[in-house]
């Protein structure tokens, strides 16, 4: 089954074809700077690429680009896009209403709306982005794959806030997570890879621009770092992660700002960024601290400390580990970020082998020496392929994965 | 040594009066509602009792009430005010200036007022409380013993927040911990009771209506779950402990509230008095969850399940424990949350023998099995001790502690 996947964002649109069956891509891309001008980077074959410069006022005129790209052209890689069988969504914001896939219908998109106050800005690009995809390829099954969906499975004490009972009832204000297609392949996955089958207990650290953590118990998730919004958990890019709420305050009356500036500053001016003053690339951080900045010694000391500390929360959460696993771009190539986190984590029976460890490579693979009790896990991460899979599911019959 | 223990707040005292040379207490008490009418509760003698309504418009009053009350008529314990040779204050925030208890000079009182933006609420009071002994007693030593000051040691990537850097530089925004004086006295008691004498690790819960976590390596704290305020950390009484910054945001925006109101739901209505809507006091919730109340039951769960991921987390910070602390209100007493925090914590060492948890006894005790790797204590704790210790040892010439 041949799958378009899409992943609309408020200003650029990610895409990719692929056949989830024989876990095949045929094509990738980007459109960036939709509504100023318009750039379409689109991958085909193995490993082409074109560059074109596409006028995109709107999200419409993009996802037209892109059709027209994989269908006519140096870059075309199918006859028509009626190849095109189903379309599968990542949705951002699933509120409680969602713990799996499903079809996109008109109820679906009018829930997606109700739930625009947790996610303003990824929420209306997705729903867009499927609007426009009904439009352009009518009859077509497209398909919505939450980020939040993989965490439903948190426990109420793992997932609430201790804020008054009513801020949950009445403004639906939890813990909701992100990242939950990394978080399910990447445990299920490691699950693969273990001997044990059964009682599992996973750590999956998600390390990119964006960063989380999850506690997966036998394939459920149990915990995860980020909460309500993105913001929350791990020192992030820009983000900040976790920050009193007291500090908060005492930042906006001594900068005299609002609650909205605050949150700006600590989505995008904070994390790697804030505290190295020199960049949100961790690889740049890395390479001041190497020449000796201390601030970007101190960034790159509290990334990982941050994340070691989740990790210690998780093992105690899980009641064990099995399995550590590091993902994405910081996790599968910062070598000195999991040697750093994994530091001193003996006691839990995680011992990585430095050799493993430093060695450049592309596919999962075990870290952890020998005679360690738990197992230490790279795993590439592949968001697209959970999308198109789940896509192909829920066209299949299964209404819900 | 005789030494009058003051710990004023902002509509209330404490004192003592001990001799901490050799560890006996004369006199204890509390002066209530100051500023509106006054009541002072006077312990005295062996468990005797006083209950005086004395008018206490302002500090001095309750003060030179307490002095008599020590002095003259049915609850006098000494002679004269003469009899003491030394005061010592409860000082909540020293901010980075103090990582030890100092004689209370002209520079340290500008010193900690030039810190009341970020104890808005105690340093006024405990500035006050200063003024006074040293009005009501002239010529004896003052000796502020601060909350913070135990926390000093952590290193910067875990008291930094990942906010942009100059917050730290322009406005003092770091963690600094409070509940230093119980951290160090049970930390410090742990190590006695440790066969181990060198590289100790040790985790001490404080919990009561505040409560808090830290990690103690060789002595010295490496983290704590408060931050630059009581608010963050653990879920307590009837603050929140941590939220993420996004919930916050959107929790103002919902209820149309300033952060300042915001603020004060987390620190008055939220918590355990917020997720139960019963009660701030854990004894009346844990006896609604027998009763057969959910959301008893929810905020049950949460305190637990928030201290053993704090544990965790501080079993990576340390890699490893040698022993896990309990003390406070809670920690001393509340058997059940003792076992659903160690439930589990076997993977890290810790087994708890569930005969000797819930045997109900008031001295410094070992409640892990006895082929558990590391130990779990109930640790009494004893902040006046050390404000007492701590003054004795500067009067006596140490400069700092």
């Amino acid at each position: 089954m041949l799958v378009f996947i899409l992943n609309a964002g408020s200003s650029s649109l990610k895409y990719q074809l692929m056949n989830p069956v024989i876990k095949k891509v045929f094509a990738s891309g980007i459109c960036e700077r939709i509504g100023i001008d318009g750039v379409l980077k689109h991958e085909y074959g193995d490993g082409k690429e074109l560059k074109l410069e596409i006028d995109m006022p709107t999200h419409k005129e993009a996802i037209e680009a892109v059709l027209s790209t994989l269908t006519v052209g140096e870059g075309k890689v199918i006859d028509s896009i009626n190849d095109i069988e189903a379309i599968g969504h990542r949705a951002v914001h699933g509120g409680e209403e969602f713990s799996g896939s499903v079809m996109v219908t008109n109820k679906v998109i009018d829930t997606m709306k109700r739930l625009i106050p947790l996610a303003p800005l990824h929420n209306p690009a997705n729903i867009l982005g499927m609007e426009i995809c009904q439009e352009l390829m009518p009859g077509k099954p497209n398909v919505a794959v939450f980020d939040t969906a993989f965490h439903q499975t948190m426990p109420d004490y793992a997932y609430m806030y201790a804020l008054p009972y009513d801020q949950y009832t009445k403004h639906g204000i939890r813990k909701y997570g992100f990242h939950g297609t990394s978080h399910y392949y990447v445990s299920n996955e490691a699950r693969q890879m273990l001997d044990k089958k059964h009682n599992t207990r996973i750590i999956v650290c998600h390390l990119g621009n964006g960063s989380s953590v999850s506690a997966v118990y036998n394939g459920k998730c149990i915990d995860t770092s980020m909460g309500l919004t993105p913001v929350q958990g791990l020192m992030m890019g820009t983000r900040s992660g976790d920050v009193g709420a007291g500090a908060l305050q005492y930042m906006m009356s001594q900068e005299g700002i609002t609650i909205d500036e605050a949150l700006n500053v600590m989505n995008k001016k904070s994390g790697i960024l804030g505290i190295s003053g020199k960049s949100s690339d961790l690889r740049e951080v890395l390479d001041g601290m190497t020449a000796g900045d201390d601030r970007c010694r101190l960034a790159v000391d509290m990334v990982a400390y941050n994340i070691k500390k989740y990790v210690g929360s998780y093992v105690a959460a899980l009641d064990g580990v099995d399995a550590l696993c590091f993902t994405g771009g910081i996790g599968e190539n910062a070598a000195l970020i999991r040697e750093k986190v994994c530091a001193g984590l003996d006691a839990m029976g995680l011992v990585l082998d430095p050799v493993k460890n430093n060695k450049r490579r592309k596919d999962a693979r075990d870290i952890a020496t020998n005679g360690s009790h738990s197992r230490i896990f790279v795993i590439p991460t592949n968001e697209e392929y959970v999308i198109a899979n789940d896509t192909y599911k829920v066209v299949m019959g299964n209404k819900s994965c």
